[in-house]
């Protein structure tokens, strides 16, 4: 089959990779009817992360099942299923309290690389969703976004606590942020503020539902937004970027009592301990327990009362994957599907 | 009036003061009936913290109300009353919320002094809690537990969500802890584990409700605690330390998912982002909105059901305060309340 693999920084290639086979009784073989590039694919494309020889690249994958191991109950062959970028069993403790992706059993999908025509998927039964019935076309880029950054960004949201009556502030304009603004628009905010520079991601934040826009960034940002609530700051604070300056962006632009939802994967972040016990905020975040959401955003986007597949603004066949990299590295691009 | 100042590190001095006066119309002026020190005094005493000139100690406090500023409203001389650490007037929008400590007009009353015959309360009406009536003698070391220690270590133990179902974990074994483990038991928690090494402090949190004790610290206590909790490690973990290694240890205590209150003030404290993403637990603390708890506390304490004061394990008159910080330094005395 045809995966991109990621051999340095800036160096993606489509190749020819063996085909996936059942390695365990609990894995299913799923054909792919479309893949992206996340926002985490680009930390090693631009080597701020380490890549250690080459690596298949992917994480996020809708598809049909096309065969299953012997110990898979629930899920059939011919089924078009949304998983997430961690296998999870589904069932443990962890799981059961939401957190599947911190499953006793939890698997990486990263390391199998879902930007391929195939890939094998463990611990199906649990790691898998099946949709009531085959989407058509135009559904796959919403369920493909339930995938990662949709899922992502509503636990986010649900960490920050967004909800009525609340004014939530969203750090960040990649795919994430706008699907967290979409996240806390359903889950009742009040007012929604991002903070962006880019033109083109104003526009689609506020067809999500931001209600305000600030431009400025770090402190200059803060207290743009404290200007707008009586000097106090957002109740509920979205994180999607993973840096010191964003950390500390969302603390300081939370209420004493608030709640600060951080979903970007930390890179080199030092909280100072002094400084966030004062701030007296919640925190809460990590790798997005994304199985935990998916029934519900499922639903959601198969009755069309969300459309989270905006965020592709750009899509191209597997084969081109180099250039889906290099528009998102860009900012050329949102996001980038690819149709394997 | 005699009251407690720090000239130094080590050199504590009972001294003649002015008496307080009002002097804004929210002012009292509260008689103290007793007043204590704790463990965040020993920080400068310790010159940990920098001591800047000579500085009246003290910020726990419960007595009768001897007058009262022209826009006191509730509060009334001769009232018995208990207040927290921070002046606060209990009507902003973030002290509705349940942030007293963090309301906008704020006052830290550590820099007025309590440990002292006389202290001038502000804001009176929305920091001081009048009880039913004159308490008994018997009652005056609960009543002061309230007012910082109690108080706090029940704000850890609902930032930590104890409750029905939940292994409670509990970093520290001074008096904030110790009360942290008597607020988790009253809260419901199933099973309280406390980190303690010291045979009288293990005894009152077993008097408290502590089922397990671990004397090993640092990542050997967290290696005991998982094996206590088929390697998952607790929901709800209460951190009243306030060092690094408490901080890492409270958080690598708590499973995915679950929760850390943390009270301890924060020194030289700076978290791995990468750490707390992939720990997935949420973080609460800072200092403790006492306030909120008041009501309740002094109601559980006049009906009999509690007596945190049982962690004043040295009483001494107002004259004799600089043996009660030696005997804490000393880790002789838990907590030493003081007489005036």
């Amino acid at each position: 089959m045809r995966g991109v693999v990621l051999h340095a920084p800036g160096d993606v290639r489509v190749e020819n990779r063996p085909d996936p086979t059942i390695e365990k009784p609990t894995d299913a073989i799923v054909r792919l009817a479309a893949t992206c590039v996340c926002g985490s694919d680009l930390w090693p494309y631009r080597g701020i992360e380490a890549v250690d020889g080459a690596s298949p690249m992917g994480h996020e994958y809708v598809g049909v099942v096309e065969e299953v191991g012997s110990e898979v109950r629930d899920i059939q062959p011919g089924q078009f299923v949304v998983g997430s970028f961690f296998a999870s069993d589904n069932s443990c403790e962890i799981c059961r309290a939401g957190y599947q992706s911190r499953c006793v059993h939890a698997e990486l999908m990263g390391t199998i690389g879902t930007q391929a025509q195939y890939a094998r998927i463990p611990l199906a039964d649990g790691t898998l969703v099946a949709t009531p019935e085959a989407p058509s076309q135009d559904l796959l880029p919403s369920l493909l976004a339930a995938s990662d950054v949709l899922g992502t960004g509503w636990f986010a949201a649900v960490a920050a606590e967004a909800g009525p009556g609340k004014t939530v502030a969203v750090v960040g304009d990649g795919a994430v942020s706008l699907l967290g603004v979409l996240a806390a628009c359903q889950l009742g905010a009040e007012r929604i503020v991002i903070f962006s520079r880019h033109a083109d991601r104003q526009q689609l934040a506020k067809e999500f539902g931001a209600t305000d826009v600030i431009v400025e960034r770090g402190d200059e940002g803060v207290a743009r937004l404290k200007e707008l609530t009586s000097g106090l700051g957002a109740h509920s604070t979205i994180e999607a970027v993973g840096t010191q300056e964003s950390m500390m962006q969302a603390i300081r632009a939370t209420r004493p009592g608030g709640h600060v939802g951080y979903v970007g994967v930390s890179h080199d972040v030092q909280l100072p301990g002094d400084e966030l016990f004062f701030s007296a905020v919640h925190l809460h975040g990590g790798p997005a327990p994304v199985r935990r959401f998916l029934p519900d955003l499922i639903a959601r986007i198969t009755s069309g009362a969300i459309n989270p597949g905006k965020v592709f603004d750009l899509t191209l066949p597997l084969d081109e994957a180099a250039e889906g990299y290099r528009a998102m590295d860009d900012r050329r691009a949102i996001k980038t599907l690819l149709r394997p």
